[in-house]
């Protein structure tokens, strides 16, 4: 069936490699679905409406595969790209399944392999660029600890900012059109991980040699594990011109990293981003980084996919009308959203030093009386988003 | 009793007089103690070995309060100052109690009330540089929102931009030696706060006009409130040379703000607290914000007050002797923490491409079996801790 | 405006007047609103479409009030019920606002307290009934601890079951027709509460002396504080026919209480809350228990108000539609949700020891193969609650 | 090393199979470790003083392994016990890892499937009372759901009940000792799990034909998943008389299940609980249910599996010494623990009525006025933890 929430290329919906080729392996279980071939994902998701899709080296090239094995594998998947038009906007690294990354990849205490991380990284840039990526995502899902004196922060820091200093130059070096998106997360799989929210990712990039070169990767499900509010962490981002690029999916609170299906989890969030993203006109891909449910087989697996991509433009839909409604309108100039668009001191530091009605003589009461109006605002996003305004 | 966790000023203690002085109402009870003269907290806390106090505007001067009420207010403080030696290194300003702070003080969506909020802090400065202040906390615990359409949060941002670089602005041309610290938090009282935690303070004063004279003023039990690791935050901070000033308490996981006395909640996190806090060198007082609990009289105030010292200074001694510790300094090594202090690419970019023992001939499978050792070094910390080792 | 989502009395929604009548004082916070008369409340809610209102003694009748003032708001109150129509079904104690209780009411280790709470409680519990009053509410919100040595939890339970074996005593002794209602909550404005889940109040009402009088009054918000599913514990609750009335509000996670209006919050459990209720054909009140957001005046109370009850009809209209769609009927037939409503061994334990096909024969693999089909399943709801399917 | 706190089988320690022989999977990484053969398990616990080892039935036979092969692991498992003199006081059942339980075991909507699970465990349950056991532990981690749809939690209540009541049965039949512990989590791997907590296990128990054969197996970081105070929850299973076994071990507030060794994580509970359990008199096992830390070796392995133990029995010696302290009991006095001990109304419900000093000339304001002297209690507690007092 198609409808109008059927997505086409333009709608620019990406997928990972390891979102719909999630085997369904968990801390307490197997398996439950065999491996599904890049290529095939690549067709599926062609059919399905999908603008591109994005892996981790590992996704497609087996880790330790040989050089032939690896131009084998890059050959075939180039392959169906070209024949079912599909990008590859953006590409990481895996630094997290083997062993070897047990303690970290840019920030392991053994400094050998921090070499190899980078070494593995600056190898899949190559590729990333040659199959046309634009954006190089890093996810440090294992850079962190599980007790405190296992990793000296400061100097983690610094062998993270060292890390991307180098593959800052390596880009530029390079001639490269490639910036990198830091991808923060809280904790699991380690206790506690380093960069752990978009803010503290926002920060450390200002540390950097070449700043301008890195951006944040903020996913929904990875700020809604600390409790956050993933639109208004968007909206920093944003603020700072830092959004390179997103990771959409659906949790449910603050429990293990769940990566539903995007419209799962937080459905009010999910409309307030739609809603946020449309209005500042984030022009990057809509990338899904989710998992089919590990109960369903390969119908749940294409279901999901199908259903990410239909839920965004269903809120996107659902935004357009909240925004255009009359009744919103008024709603906001009550709650007077229009003010906080205005300077609070149009007149300098001191024209409002010098104006007696902003202190001396504030009606303090008066003001403190005058209602937000929030919970009329509210209702009425609501009623947008359930379809009924 | 006086014993070696009995503390002088020159631990540089500080308390805020609302610390003490909480009455005890929350949000579903009434006052459980009398109001609490400062003078008298300044004694109490002169006499129990503090180094300062710290106050909001109306915690010393109530709200309202007329220019000779307020003179006079401000005189007997004083001469309780000169009397006890007790310095006042900070202050703020309180802009969420009165009802006319409801929705937020530097990005209300009312105008006037963002003027009336940045007057009511110019003002309070004025008195914080007379009374010796050379840091300023804003704590901005009202802005922020329940509900999505309520708050444009970039426009929000932009606001609270706008008021911290009026500030900075007032202070350079008053020649005020007096540096800013933003406190996070990530929700409580409001549904989402602004700038929710460490990493998003850091990431928004870089964005500031005069970013040089905004820090942060971390407190335990907001970063926690999220899940976060404190020292972590603490130590991304002064890796950002932005630890200004810091709130010391206790909070027992993701709920409400409870603000125990340092010491209690999270023990494990206070004692890698104190030791890299120590280990830094930070220089700033040691400022509690802790509420003694609502069920005890003014005998838990001073406990409490008293106790918060003590509890730092016996964590302070167990860091000590942790570090010197020659098992554990074996345990460091073996947990290889030297190798994170050195770079990862002494040998630059070009070196490292072309040393193939870091890639080409690395042994994955043999790097990936050293163990890290991090169970003997943590358990050599919780005997530390424990005063056993 | 008038639409078929405008409740009449049938619909048993039910408002405590504490709810409207919140003046929004919090923890950083005075009130914005002024004291609303509860013969007011009581007016707006039966013009708004309510079946009836609720209250704790102290909403009604100031603490301490003489004898004489007590009649007179008494007949005042009753005389607003007469010309309303507006009933009151429900009753509860306030065992939390008075410093006297700041140790608890029923577990205070004071004993005077105790008599007295119990006390507070019983000449409550001769106006409830007086009111016509079927069910008496209890929430221990004071019932608590902050530090582990405060409270012996054992000695406590025994306290508490004291008090409901002595409040069943009267009730049956008075020959009342009134059945009591537990309510849990995990913290706040207590450290830790005691019985703090719907799960751990069922079971202490298992060991108590007329366990047929004492059910649970299960929260939204409460049991969504411990990042519990909402509906999983209700369904609980009337798997053990324990769900003598419930408190129908918003809550965004794991953070203080929020107590949004009805429909705020996670909208996803909501709606199966809802689809739950209505399946189970629970017959009593739909009572909010919510605060209106202090940004608001008056307004923002009644718009509130008015949308808890209409958003529970939006929910119902959707969830009916959803189980009436044919396409719904058939995932959850591929779900094989009737054969969880199918015995597991109708054949009794000697037949499924004898079934070779159960173990020994067995097609694991087979089994491990079939789909669950849930993501289908979910994306239906999902469209049902956005009013597409 | 040996010293007061190196374990002897008199102090009961038990460990999981599951536990040492942890090979380090986790969501997004490979296996650290080999494996490790359980007779090695069961001669290195003994050597470090363990009194019991416990087992899944797949971690000591592979799943599908043939009867002979079965047999011969048996006779080798029971040779290494004989030969050590370790005991085996529980077993339990895998229903979780095989993609066969993806939906669950005892309530998968799958018929087959709960059939097959329930075989799986009368078989596992022979063998168990053939080495011993008197506790069989059942923990659901499968039974629950991601969706609303998916599961209807009264028929799978009723289908959990069915399975219970089966097994019970057949122990009854058998003639078996054999009791069984249900153990409660909120999540992981579902998105929830019935039976969330210990309340919700207890209150289910009270639906069971033979309630008495069935308790609870509380776990440390199950319930702090939650944000539930340990202690507090198992206290409330030692007042049901539902403590049946226990699962020992760390974890850092609410995130992913963490399973450190005991003493790591919340260290102020971790001493309540042990002060707890040995005031209570708890006779049963001590069981370690923990995963060595993934960035260890076989180093980390035996020395946190040390470390659990001895983390018990140093909390266990601050207990015992806390209560011994005059100042403590001094403070338990001021505190009025006491008074929690005596009953409410030892005069009946007809002496509380008729006690005008109970209600009618209550000195309110006098008895809101007491202290409650809880800070001086809680610092005593902390300095005997810290080992200073």
């Amino acid at each position: 069936m198609t409808d109008r929430f059927t997505p086409t290329p333009d709608d620019k919906f990406t997928f990972g490699l390891w979102t719909v080729g999630w085997r369904g392996v968990d801390p307490f279980g197997t398996a439950t679905r065999p491996a599904l071939d890049p290529v095939e994902s690549v067709e599926r998701l062609a059919e399905l409406g999908a603008y591109g899709v994005t892996f981790h080296d590992d996704d497609l090239i087996p880790f330790g595969a040989s050089d032939a094995e690896r131009e084998a594998v890059v050959k075939r998947f180039r392959a169906a790209l070209e024949a079912t038009g599909l990008r590859v906007p953006m590409a990481t690294t895996n630094l997290f399944t083997h062993p070897v990354f047990k303690d970290g990849g840019f920030t392991a205490n053994d400094r050998d392999v921090r070499r190899f991380a980078l070494r593995k990284t600056l190898r899949n840039i190559d590729l990333a660029v040659e199959l046309g990526a634009t954006t190089y995502v890093a996810w440090g899902g294992r850079e962190g600890a599980e007790s405190g004196g296992a990793k000296d922060v400061r100097l983690a820091l610094d062998r993270m900012k060292e890390a991307f200093d180098l593959l800052g130059e390596y880009v530029t070096t390079q001639g490269y059109d490639l910036r990198f998106a830091i991808e923060p997360k809280p904790n699991e799989p380690r206790g506690d991980i380093l960069l752990p929210t978009i803010g503290h990712a926002l920060a450390f990039i200002e540390r950097l040699e070449r700043p301008e070169l890195v951006g944040v990767n903020p996913e929904v499900g990875h700020e809604q594990m600390a409790g956050l509010n993933f639109p208004h962490g968007i909206a920093q981002a944003l603020w700072a011109g830092k959004l390179f690029h997103l990771d959409l999916n659906g949790q449910s609170g603050i429990k293990y990293d769940q990566d539903f299906r995007f419209g799962a989890g937080d459905l009010r969030q999910a409309f307030w981003l739609v809603d946020l993203l449309e209005d500042a006109g984030y022009a990057g891909p809509r990338h899904f980084d989710f998992k089919p449910v590990r109960t369903d087989g390969f119908d749940g697996v294409w279901e999901s996919a199908k259903n990410c991509m239909r839920n965004y433009l269903i809120l996107k839909e659902r935004s357009a009308a909240f925004r255009a409604d009359p009744a919103v309108q008024d709603a906001l100039r009550d709650s007077r959203l229009h003010e906080l668009a205005q300077p609070t001191a149009p007149d300098g530091l001191s024209g409002l030093l010098a104006d007696r009605a902003a202190y001396e003589t504030f009606d303090v009461t008066g003001a403190a009386e005058r209602s937000m109006a929030f919970e009329r605002l509210d209702q009425l996003a609501l009623e947008h988003l359930l379809g009924l305004a």
